[in-house]
C-alpha cells in the first residue's frame, strides 16, 4: 500500500512536469507538440469529439502499461494509418479473477510516459479505476461462445472484462481505428467479434508478435521469470515453430503435434501445462486433421507465471503470406 | 410467411415512393427537406459522421414501430434539443422470450413513415434483422443487478436484448442525446445505468407517458385488447392514481396500497396479476415504508395481453415537481 503511494506519487510529479515542462523537454523539437496526458474520461471524450470535428482520424492503441517493443510496434503501425495516436493506460481489475495477479502486475508510468513519448504517442489517456467503475457498476459485455476456449476455460471473468474495458474505451476515445497484439490472439478474436457485433464504427487491426532474440513473444509478464524460469520459457516458442516445420512438411494430425509439445514443455523445470491447443483460426473449435491453416495456441505456467503464445501453421500449399 | 412478403413488398414500395417523390409529397414545402429513410448500417453510420463532422448535434428515438402519440412526444421532445432527429423502427427479437409476442406485433410501416414524417423526423432507421443479428452473432450486454426486478424476473432475456440492440444503435446512429419514454420506467433506469456505465457519450432523456382519455397508457399493445379487454385495462391507472392520492394524504404503507390495488384488478374480468411493486427511484429496490417518493409499477396481463404502467408516489411534503 505504502509503495502504491509512493509510484502514485511519483507519478502525478512526473504528468505534472510532462504537461508544464514541455518545451523544456530533450527530444522535442520547437513547435512540435509534445505528448499530451489525459486522466478523466471527460476530457478524453471531449478531445476525441473535437479532432472528429477537424475530420481528422483516431488510432488507439489500449494497453495495460510497463510498455515494451511490442506496444511501441502497434504505436507505430497506428501512426501510420491515422492522424492523431492515442495510447492508453490502465490495468484494469476486471479482467483479472480473484487468485491472478492484479496487485503485483508491473507498473511504471514514468517510464511509459517516456516511451510513449519518443514513440510518438499523441495523447496518453491514463484514467484512474475509480472513475471507469465507480460504486455500484454492473454492466457488462459478454460473448457466448468465443470465449468458451482456450484461455476462457482457466481464466472464466478475462474476456467479459476485455470486452468491457474495450467498449468503454471505445466510447471515450472515438478511434476510427484501434490495434491489438496478435499475441493475445483470442483477445484479438473476441475484440473483432464484438467490434462487428456491436457494430462500433471502428477497424481492429492485429499487430504481430514481437520477440525477443531467443524467440519469446514479448510481454510485461516476462518480468515476472527468473532467469532460470526465463530459460525455460524459450520452449514454448521452440514448439510453435517446430510445429509450423511439421505442418509445412507434412504433419496432419494435430493430436501428434500437441503431444510432442507436451513432451517438449514437461521436460523443462518448473513448467505447468493450462492448454495446447490447434484450432480454427476464426471459431476457435479444435481442429483433428490439418488440411487448412490452423492456429496453435499454448498457455504455460513457468515458475508461477501464465505466459501465452500463438503461431499460425500452414499445410503444405496453402502458402503463408 | 405468406403475409409478411406482402407486407414487406408494401414496405419497399412505399421505401421507394418516400424517397423518390419527396418533391410531391404534401405537406413538405419547396426547399425544405423530406423525411430521409435509410435501411443499412453503414449508410446511417456514414450520416451520422458527417452530421457531427458539421458540428451539429443528433437526438435519437428508438421505437419498435406501430407509431402513436406516446413516441411522437418523443420526437417533438428531442427536436427542441437538437438538429437533426433520427428515429428508428426495429422489431428488436432479441428482447422477446419464446413464448412472447414477436411474430404478431403490430406492424404498420407505411402509416409509421407518414407518421415520422409528419413529426418532423429527419432521417428514418429501418434496419433489418439479419443485418443487426447476422450469423454466427454472439455479443451481448448483460447488467447484474438491476435487471433482477420487476419485469426482468418474467422476462428473463428482456433487458439483455434491450441493452444489446441499445447499444448497437448508439454506434450506429451515434446520438448526443436520446429519448425513452418514462411508461417502460425499468428500461429507462436500465439504459440509463447502461449508458453511464459503457461511457457512452449520450445524454439519456425520459419522456412523460402520453395517456387516452380514459387514463390508460399509450402502447402499441393495446391494439391486440380487445373491447371488453380495453375496460378491465383501465384499472392500472386507476390503481396507480389512487395510490398516488393515498400516498400524498400520508399512507406510508406500501404492502397496504398493493394489497388495495390486488383488489381492484381481480375484480376486473380477464386479469391476471404479473407484478405489483413499490420501489426505490433508482434502485428498484422494494419499499415498504413510503417516506420518500417511490414509483410504483405494475404488469397485468388483460385478455392475454401484458399491460405496464407505473407512476411516482410523493409523501406529503416531498413535493411533486
Amino acid at each position: 500500500m505504502k509503495s502504491e503511494r509512493l509510484r502514485n506519487l511519483l507519478f502525478m510529479i512526473c504528468r505534472y512536469f510532462a504537461n508544464t515542462q514541455k518545451k523544456f523537454m530533450p527530444g522535442i523539437k520547437h513547435g512540435e507538440t509534445a505528448i499530451e496526458i489525459l486522466g478523466t474520461i471527460a476530457e478524453m471524450q471531449r478531445r476525441a469529439t473535437d479532432i472528429r470535428k477537424e475530420g481528422k482520424t483516431i488510432a488507439f492503441v489500449p494497453t495495460m502499461g510497463y510498455l515494451h517493443e511490442g506496444h511501441l510496434s502497434l504505436v507505430k503501425r497506428g501512426k501510420e494509418a491515422a492522424d492523431i495516436l492515442v495510447a492508453s493506460i490502465f490495468v484494469n481489475p476486471e479482467q483479472f479473477g480473484p487468485d491472478e495477479d492484479l496487485s503485483r502486475y508491473p507498473r511504471d508510468p514514468e517510464n511509459d510516459i517516456r516511451l510513449a513519448e519518443t514513440a510518438g504517442v499523441d495523447i496518453l489517456f491514463m484514467p484512474e479505476a475509480p472513475d471507469l467503475y465507480p460504486e455500484g457498476y454492473e454492466t457488462y459485455v459478454v460473448q457466448t461462445d468465443l470465449p468458451e476456449h482456450l484461455c476462457g476455460l482457466s481464466r472464466p471473468v478475462f474476456f467479459r472484462g476485455v470486452m468491457t474495458i474495450v467498449a468503454k474505451l471505445f466510447n471515450i476515445v472515438k478511434p476510427h481505428l484501434a490495434i491489438f497484439g496478435e499475441k493475445d490472439y483470442q483477445q484479438l478474436a473476441v475484440i473483432r467479434k464484438m467490434t462487428r457485433d456491436l457494430n462500433f464504427d471502428t477497424e481492429i487491426i492485429g499487430g504481430p508478435t514481437l520477440r525477443e532474440s531467443d524467440g519469446l513473444a514479448m510481454s510485461s509478464r516476462n518480468k515476472y521469470l527468473s532467469e532460470d524460469d526465463r530459460k525455460s520459457a524459450r520452449v514454448l516458442y521452440r514448439c510453435l515453430s517446430e510445429a509450423g516445420r511439421r505442418v509445412a512438411e507434412g504433419e496432419t494430425i494435430a493430436g501428434r503435434i500437441i503431444a510432442e509439445s507436451e513432451t517438449a514443455i514437461r521436460a523443462e523445470p518448473d513448467t505447468e501445462i493450462d492448454y495446447i491447443k490447434i484450432c480454427h483460426p476464426g471459431t476457435l473449435n479444435d481442429v483433428a486433421v490439418i488440411d487448412q491453416p490452423v492456429v496453435m495456441a499454448l498457455a504455460v505456467k513457468v515458475g508461477g507465471t501464465r505466459l501465452i503464445d500463438n503461431l499460425v501453421l500452414f499445410p503444405p500449399g496453402t502458402g503463408e503470406k
